[in-house]
């Protein structure tokens, strides 16, 4: 039977349900780029209105998979693990959790993508890095994995053609935000990366791409089934982003973060450091490592003895960049040319920082894209010196801002100071409290 | 303030309302070719869930009709008035319309269509006469719709651009159904065609864009009030189209069926011929031109006194064909090689006649487009010598198919036969019923 995209359209629109074969048709002629753009954007619109159901998202899910290269472990070694996160600003947990897992007995390869938008990239941070690539072939990859435990590689274009094609539509179509097509797209590229145990990290909040709760979970319900009914052994933690996750924004000064963080610099309970060691702890125990308490307190040390920290800088070494980064961040990551300093104008608190003003802010300077071909500047970014719920004198420094001048530095201070709503009196305090699905 | 397709398509989407400055920029810079197809595709099907407002509709009719050329007629001379038949099969109404008007002291300069799918396209229809052109400049065309009373062109390119990027998109995006797009195509082009007085024919039943009565109606008052909100005179009928509306389906064969009714040699209540009158009277009422009782027997006494006929001829003259066609048809009308007759298998009576079946066999045979770069034979067709309600014999011919070998003849016979619903009893006869919005 042929493929005919306008009945496939026509039948969304009008409430129907696609079959698998049907879905595996439209995918495949998708990636042979027989279906034109607008037939595929005009049927991403219905499906905003109709939605899918379970069967049609898991058809969509597979076969975005399968219309591309799917990774192959060896089953000899230790486990493989995946983990996701859905988008945020300052979140350099992948860069934390890939060597503590590595350092943990777990192997993590990843592939990450380029920022766009208001949110950075892992692939971006990580080429702050001078000399590190992410361009790596299969074999290159795998074999990195295999001997430090982790890698981390930019798209391999061979993996989910569909979600590219498919990703760059929803981009420009105000098709982006319905649930089925996030979870496929998701867990389309989980499938491809091969590995049997997966945590997916949920973000909730304002400039996330569920506002709420109740959608949060929703969507991590449905993609651990999707997972589930592709036997994978999926779990999520859903996890808050009202305000940037770390205290960095910006690529050359979140490695810097990450790195402080793998030399056991920062707080155990700082929001980043936290979650980090959670979503390792929870692999852990998804691999029959240990219950959580136990991994949590392994997890715990492996950050603090250095053993993480080797393991990112084994990475970085098998990477192509230079290993004494992690000795001196400082020293071998590039810098902006000016840093402004946004003070307290009065004595109180910090009530809330608003992460889409300082992603906006930092990708307005030169630290992100507007446009796939945008070129970034590494060095510029945001340092919040303070955080929500912290006190202030009035004078305090709030917060640094790394210019190269892309922005005035009078509209950089005057943006920054919006992001931030201070207050009085002590605000309740909300760090990355998160939940488990 | 400068447009963005994306919040455009956004707002809609989320149910929001477009101010008409908004359509207009939508609308310019869609005919500048500066929004791409899949964007412009994502826009049609949100509005197909959400549809538009009156306001909203009316002013992307006028923005549709005003980024193009709009037609401007003297005011000295007969009224200028103009029709709109939603489509249908055998449906020669402009043809036998066009000079009746005119014979009645009226003008109508009329742009056609070609046909798309199972309709046939009046300008197709009049190409099957020998030299006829339908491709007129406008100084041209305004010349002999001055001196004749009438002139059927092909559309002019100049005119409501904007439709036609819409309306081929829409025909592959299953975005043609929706009532706001369907009315602010049909009345933009009549608002560019310039004539002060419309009278719309909006068909109902199977085959035609309006399924039911209620939907046809609504279509019908939509129009009515985006023409009178536009300073113009609109009134509609609706007319059943079940089964064809005349007993020809094909180019030539409906060229020759609309001269024999202009010469007078069809029964007045024919449905083709009623509907004719029906709309000729109509229009003269419109221009005070008469009550409709009188209007409709002077409709009448003009078709059989051969004055409709001689202004027919003129406009054919003026348009480069042979004038002579109309004093025997059969003789200058290119014809099909070979003729097929359905016969009836049974004593009883014809309960149905298909209207999509039968355009569908004709434009298989080659009579009509599958897309739109297809060249038609004029001469295939079917030819129905009994109608829904009429008698039959066993072995008495039912119609017969006009074929030159596109489709095997067995085949032709068997897809014509499922045309047809016969009956033992006879069944309640259903015309041209029609009634007025």
């Amino acid at each position: 039977m042929t493929f005919d995209p306008l009945e496939f359209i026509e039948q969304k629109k009008s409430g129907g349900r696609h079959h698998a074969g049907e879905i595996a048709s439209f995918i495949e002629k998708l990636v042979a780029g027989k279906i034109p753009d607008y037939q595929i954007a005009a049927w991403l619109m219905a499906v905003c209105f109709q939605g899918l159901r379970f069967d049609e998202t898991l058809a969509l899910t597979r076969s975005m998979a399968e219309t591309g290269k799917i990774l192959k472990w060896d089953k000899d070694g230790p486990p493989v693990v995946d983990k996701h996160s859905t988008g945020g600003v300052g979140d350099t947990v992948t860069l934390i959790v890939a060597p503590l897992v590595a350092a943990m007995g777990m192997r993590m390869g990843k592939h990450s993508g380029r920022g766009l938008g208001h949110t950075g990239g892992t692939v971006d941070k990580l080429e702050s890095i001078p000399g590190f690539r992410t361009s790596l072939s299969e074999k290159e990859f795998k074999k990195i994995v295999n001997k430090v435990g982790c890698a981390i590689a930019g798209q391999d274009e061979s993996m989910t053609p569909a979600d590219g094609i498919l990703y760059s539509l929803r981009d420009v179509t105000a098709t982006i935000n319905q649930e089925s097509l996030i979870a496929s797209s998701i867990m389309s590229k989980k499938l491809a990366g091969g590995a049997p145990v997966i945590l997916l990290d949920v973000k909730v909040g304002a400039g996330a791409f569920m506002e709420n709760q109740k959608k949060a979970e929703s969507l991590a319900r449905l993609m651990i089934r999707l997972g589930k009914a592709s036997g994978r052994n999926v779990r999520a933690i859903l996890s808050i982003m009202n305000s940037p996750l770390g205290r960095a924004a910006g690529n050359a000064l979140e490695i810097e973060e990450a790195i402080r963080i793998l030399r056991g610099e920062a707080a155990v309970n700082d929001p980043l450091v936290f979650l980090s060691i959670e979503i390792a702890a929870r692999l852990a125990t998804m691999c029959s490592l240990g219950a959580i308490k136990s991994t949590r307190s392994r997890a715990r040390l492996l950050l603090r003895n250095g053993s993480a920290l080797g393991r990112f800088r084994e990475m970085v070494e098998m990477q192509g960049g230079n290993g004494k980064v992690v000795e001196n961040p400082g020293k071998f990551l590039p810098h902006a040319k000016k840093i402004l300093t946004l003070r307290s104008p009065l004595y109180g608190y910090i009530k809330s920082c608003d992460s889409l003003t300082i992603g906006e802010l930092v990708r307005d300077m030169g630290g992100g894209r507007k446009s796939k071909s945008d070129v970034i500047d590494p060095t510029v970014g945001i340092l919040l010196l303070k955080r929500v719920g912290d006190q202030l004198e009035k004078g305090d420094p709030i917060c640094e801002i790394h210019t190269n001048g892309m922005i005035d530095d009078g509209d950089a201070l005057e943006r920054v100071a919006e992001a931030f709503v201070l207050t009085g009196r002590r605000p309740a305090t909300q760090g990355a409290i998160f939940w488990n699905v």
